[in-house]
């Protein structure tokens, strides 16, 4: 994230350091490490998917550099919930060296396990629960439960002799959940009454005013959508998503329809909520594919993956006819019971494009209110700032806007201006005497995961990638002689990206030619200096011709 | 769009032919072409901004191959407003050979000729004003005022004896709009009396539910805002859209503020407004920016471009601090009177977070609502279907969800299902004896614009550029001696997107130099079997170390 590094004084005995890693102008790839009296405490590792200037790569990690040589200092790894931002970059994080216990729910464990028996990588766990006190060296966590889009989630509040830093993790404070596990707001005022010296909190939906309906108000709006369809009725929703998921399972069975999983992570995830009784799945209700298939049409409802466009999950698949199992058309209805993550618009619209041009009915949140966030809006962040009554703030989980957004609701509610502090990745903040202050910055750069690779694509081939991505290239490649010193072969000129026809190619290549004959070269020839006449006639001629400005590649080998 | 095509049969004689070559399907490029008794009229010509799969073009254009040989068969090519997705091809139209009459109101035809001055094209024009008819060979065309986010807006009705069409063109049904000149619906209920045989009407809110608010509801937000701002203000909107841009001056005059106009559209697009009287600027309210820019903070206002959050605009260039005249900063407002165009949310939001850092307020329709669309919602579209009770309805200006839902309208207030057509750019669509059918598919792909070229980037260059964007390319370059059918230099290996360091590289190279050693090679060697073994190499390699697909490039070069 930040390019600048400024590395932080030694950290005063007594205090406590708090570096974000990621998660901090931007919303994913959650990561913060604490340090005290040389010890550290990490809380979370998520993955961030990859923006349209980082093409091409399958996800990014933190940086886990300033960790790098101390792995032996970490004493725990704190896990608040199980999304892919908050856990998905552990795996990453043992194979780079980490080796200390990971902390977690029941649930979050569980999701994590999956996540590394799949890469047969194994860890020391600790399952702890709401209520708990546990101490990981100098770290005292106190874990409080959190209501969220996923069940199990906890806050937890780090006591060590420097005072208590609060996280909130991701949540929510739904008055009426599922599953009747409450964000604990006794808890809340408890603390702020023993005193949070740095509270650092959810801020995904700091600019949106009010608080966020409940769950519990999805169940009927479900019940009625999927009453009123007298087909086929197709359902996406995250597949970490328990509770939505428990509410389209009571819904299909109050409308007698049967029900397939369908999708790789909806499959597992369902699965480890069952196992783990998260989940309560009505008796005889969900059936095999080959049997659901073979039920009318309105007996029937699939449960499947795909609720961000994703070109290869079920739901766009099912939408091209390129799924073994169903072929959405006339008379289905599809109902996204799902946000619409940022930057996932076009890829959502599009498949929903073609459904409608197949003649299914598409249902989404804006025909009916079948998705709430999992995140507290402005009221319920308020009501937690009150309850905490921090000395200092960090607002975390958001971009810029929704940082200095939280950032304007702690002013609000009497946290003075210079105790609110707005940063970036990498920043190092000290906590001491009861004032939390920025003395430095790590470094936080992008790690991408490209294939089976981490860390070797970089900014470098990112830039590459978008200029040959928005240009194509054109190549040179002449051959000299090394003993006569002259050119021997081509140019061949070839191109890709750049124009569907040969013919530009043939004007390009006997103009190159000409330039080679006419420039005043040395003999024998200095491939250098070729390589200059090569790339500035390509050049000047794409510019005035086509302007445009291709990647432009030239070799010269020599015999 | 669409990939087949089905060569209509011959147009009967009496029959007037549709055929929509864009918008339909797709948000932009809005292009129909009517045809009867061999003449031809064509209805908008507009390009589209490309999508994320459209890498590096700079427009997309209709296909123009149904238009291709026929220049001398087009009576006329009516534009219903001034917007580019309805005139910016007109340039590349005249380009193609059309020497018809552009016929347009006043502001329309004030916006062409700035465009057409630009590029030094000339064409005949026509000035129509609502209630006019005006008749182009076969075809009587009657104009309807509409109103929309642009003055002078018109809707079109073609009778030929085949029947009359009716094109609303964008428009939605203010009833107080700020000029006064409201959508003619009276003109609407009499065209209905006398018969609609088909209807061509704006779906881009076909799913909204009810009616647009008034633009005059804009105005006292806008002042609230200005109002409430304590330093600087700066505020972006469409460049055309002449009304909002009137509101914007008249609060910045109730609240004593000086207004500097900054971006080359918002400079062009208000002098033309108001050289033809269409904004009403107050007697020194506008003062250059140097005049502007020694006022106090809270004595002047920016209208500037840049709401989508284009990297090139004046407010992206302001918040990197790369703009001439203005840095935003701390204390500071900036004021989307605008709408997020979807595809852009990524980079508006990049815009928006930067300001938040930089401790600028940023208000936009989430802080208040200062945007109103300019497209009739589900509410005004049912009254449009009652008024004008079609025989026969194509939505258009629309994706596929928004046609659907369209179409559905248009069941609902009884149009027969078979006479509503849901189609995609390319559709031939035959009217006769008062009825309407699909009878053919002609070509109706994209056009790129890319750089000085037009067409040259095709399907394939993209295809090209998609990977290259995404995984970038290695190379490979071998030199053949043609006497002694030898390797007598490389393999030379090189690549970028792919890695940001070399050491990949010298194992490909050595595993590759190693491949050619052992491959069963002719000699002389075949270059195309060299090729063949080079590219298994690379690919067998990356695929199994990597994980990757990039491209790759094989040189053979014989001397």
């Amino acid at each position: 994230m930040s390019s600048f590094e400024q590395p932080p004084p030694p950290l005063p005995p007594g205090h406590l350091r708090v570096v974000p890693l990621g998660g901090v102008g931007e919303i994913g790839r959650n990561m913060t490490v604490l340090e005290y009296g040389g010890r550290l405490l990490v809380i979370d590792c998520g993955v961030l998917f990859p923006e349209e200037h980082q093409p091409g790569v399958d996800l990014v990690l933190p940086d886990f550099t300033f960790l790098q040589d101390r792995w032996d200092d970490v004493e725990a790894v704190v896990l608040t919930h199980g999304h892919e931002d908050h856990i998905g970059g552990v795996p990453y994080l043992i194979q780079a060296g980490l080796h200390a216990p990971i902390v977690g729910s029941r649930f979050t464990l569980g999701l994590l396990d999956a996540k590394l028996t799949e890469r047969r990588l194994d860890s020391d766990e600790v399952e702890v629960a709401a209520g708990q006190t546990v101490r990981f060296g100098p770290f005292a966590c106190e874990f409080v439960a959190v209501n969220h889009s996923i069940p199990d989630a906890l806050a937890v509040a780090v006591t060590t002799e420097a005072g208590t830093l609060f996280h909130t993790g991701d949540f929510k404070a739904d008055p009426t959940p599922l599953d009747a596990r409450l964000t604990d707001m006794g808890a809340f005022f408890e603390l702020g009454k023993r005193g949070v010296d740095l509270l650092l909190s959810d801020s995904t939906n700091a600019d949106v005013p009010g608080f966020v309906a409940t769950e519990r108000d999805i169940g009927p709006v479900l019940d009625r959508v999927i009453g009123e369809a007298s087909g086929r009725v197709f359902v996406v929703c995250t597949s970490s998503h328990v509770h939505r998921i428990q509410q389209v399972l009571n819904a299909a069975r109050n409308r007698q329809r049967h029900v397939a999983i369908i999708g790789r992570s909806m499959i597992r995830n369902a699965g480890i909520a069952n196992e783990l009784g998260y989940l309560s799945v009505p008796p005889g209700l969900v059936l095999t594919v080959d049997e659901v298939d073979k039920l009318p049409d309105d007996a029937m409802l699939v449960l499947c993956t795909g609720s961000q466009g994703e070109p290869e999950a079920a739901l766009s698949r099912m939408a091209r006819g390129q799924h073994k199992d169903f072929t959405l058309s006339q008379g289905d209805t599809v109902i996204f019971a799902s946000s619409l993550i940022p930057g996932n618009e076009s890829a959502v619209y599009r498949l929903i494009d073609r459904l409608a041009y197949n003649g299914v009915d598409v249902i989404t949140r804006q025909q009916a209110p079948i998705h709430v966030s999992g995140h507290a809006a402005a009221g319920e962040l308020l009501t937690v700032l009150n309850a905490l009554k921090p000395r200092n703030f960090m607002p975390v989980h958001g971009e810029g806007r929704h940082l200095r957004a939280h950032a304007k609701l702690a002013m609000r509610v009497g946290v003075p201006e210079d105790r609110v502090l707005v940063v970036r990745d990498g920043a190092v903040v000290d906590l001491g005497d009861g004032k939390a202050s920025v003395v430095g910055q790590v470094s936080a750069g992008f790690t991408y995961v490209d294939g089976g690779g981490v860390g070797d694509v970089g900014e470098e081939s990112l830039r590459d990638r978008l200029i040959l991505g928005d240009e194509g290239f054109i190549s040179a490649v002449v051959v000299v002689d090394s003993r006569s010193g002259r050119v021997v072969a081509g140019p061949e000129i070839s191109a890709r990206g750049f124009a569907d026809e040969e013919a530009p190619l043939d004007d390009i290549r006997q103009r190159v030619a000409d330039d080679i004959a006419n420039a005043p070269l040395a003999e024998p020839v200095d491939a250098d200096e070729l390589r200059r006449v090569i790339r500035r006639s390509i050049g000047s001629q794409v510019s005035r011709v086509h302007r445009r400005r291709p990647m432009i590649l030239v070799y010269v080998v020599e015999t």
